[in-house]
């Protein structure tokens, strides 16, 4: 059972001390403390792409199955029982000159290889039917820990994914292979539409 | 203040019933109820699309801001206090064909004209933002009353949104001459593609 899927970050909620005490289990919390700072680094990148107009591109919200809402009067509706809930599609997408693009963000403190169960098999369908309809589908992976973050076109991780069912992560030298390392800057930070103007030219 | 946003619908409901002795507020009701079948049948052409590699075109999950979790030891994670978010997109995007393609769909009961109060100023903005950046952005508008669902620009609200800052709703007659109507069918129900090739084509 899916306790705590990737996408929940910092953002979601209103404080995280709040709720951090009720936290029992540490994989869950450190798996969300990884992920906060690089999805802040995505979400303000993708501010700057859109306050600049370079770019429209934002983050689903977290999909979340609301079970009970309390309706007071003269105050707001509260969801008192809810769950989340495992995203079919991708974390991000938006267009770019009139391009669609689409993408996962995720993050590893592995240093020779990056882990596949960051992506779920809805996740890798999904990519697959927006390559169908010549959309731009990519990921962004950080490695944490080498303070090195790629950019790898969805093809390669479904053709890897496909290949290798029986791994269970992805080689680092084989992601800068086929991936591209983003130089990560001041403003903006993951420049990564810098890598998708490349792929877009080639194709 | 906003008790329940337009994007509020079934589907995010595990189980309306359970949810409805709480209501207290006939008006929230009565909106949910009013976009529930619209969008359903906005749903079932997504998957029909979807599953025939026509378009990938997803409802991005309601925005929840989630205030309390609890994390039970051998139990899913439970969201406790959490409350909706007005959206600051719009509700479905996605690709067809290499495009980007993104809108809202919206419904009244309203028979001469659309109230404006269905779109929000960042909504507005963000179809704004989507048109700078040639994606191609419109609404659908269903008249339920009349039975008569239409495909319009978001060009063509914008404008008069700009324009007519102190009108509360779009005529008819006016989302005739600038939109389309769609011919709902059996299977897609609202085969909005359609229209859309006759934009792309023309544009």
């Amino acid at each position: 059972m899916v306790n705590y899927p990737g996408g929940i970050v910092k953002s979601d909620f209103v404080s995280a001390d709040r709720t951090a005490p009720k936290r029992t289990r540490s994989e869950s919390v450190n798996f969300a403390k990884r992920g906060m700072s690089f999805e802040a680094e995505i979400n303000a990148t993708n501010e700057y792409y859109l306050a600049h107009g370079i770019a429209v591109v934002h983050k689903k919200p977290t999909p979340v199955q609301i079970v009970h809402v309390d309706y007071p009067k003269r105050a707001r509706a509260k969801i008192t029982e809810a769950y989340f809930r495992q995203a079919s599609t991708t974390d991000y997408s938006g267009v770019y000159n009139g391009h669609y693009l689409d993408f996962e963000a995720k993050e590893t403190n592995q240093k020779q290889s990056f882990p596949l169960k960051n992506f779920h098999k809805h996740q890798i369908e999904h990519m697959k039917a927006v390559l169908a309809q010549q959309g731009f589908a990519f990921v962004l992976l950080n490695f944490a820990t080498l303070a090195e973050t790629y950019f790898l076109p969805a093809s390669a991780l479904i053709d890897f994914y496909d290949a290798h069912a029986g791994l269970k992560s992805m080689p680092l030298d084989l992601i800068r292979t086929q991936g591209a390392r983003i130089p990560t800057q001041q403003i903006p930070r993951i420049p990564y539409i810098e890598i998708l103007k490349t792929q877009i030219g080639g194709s």
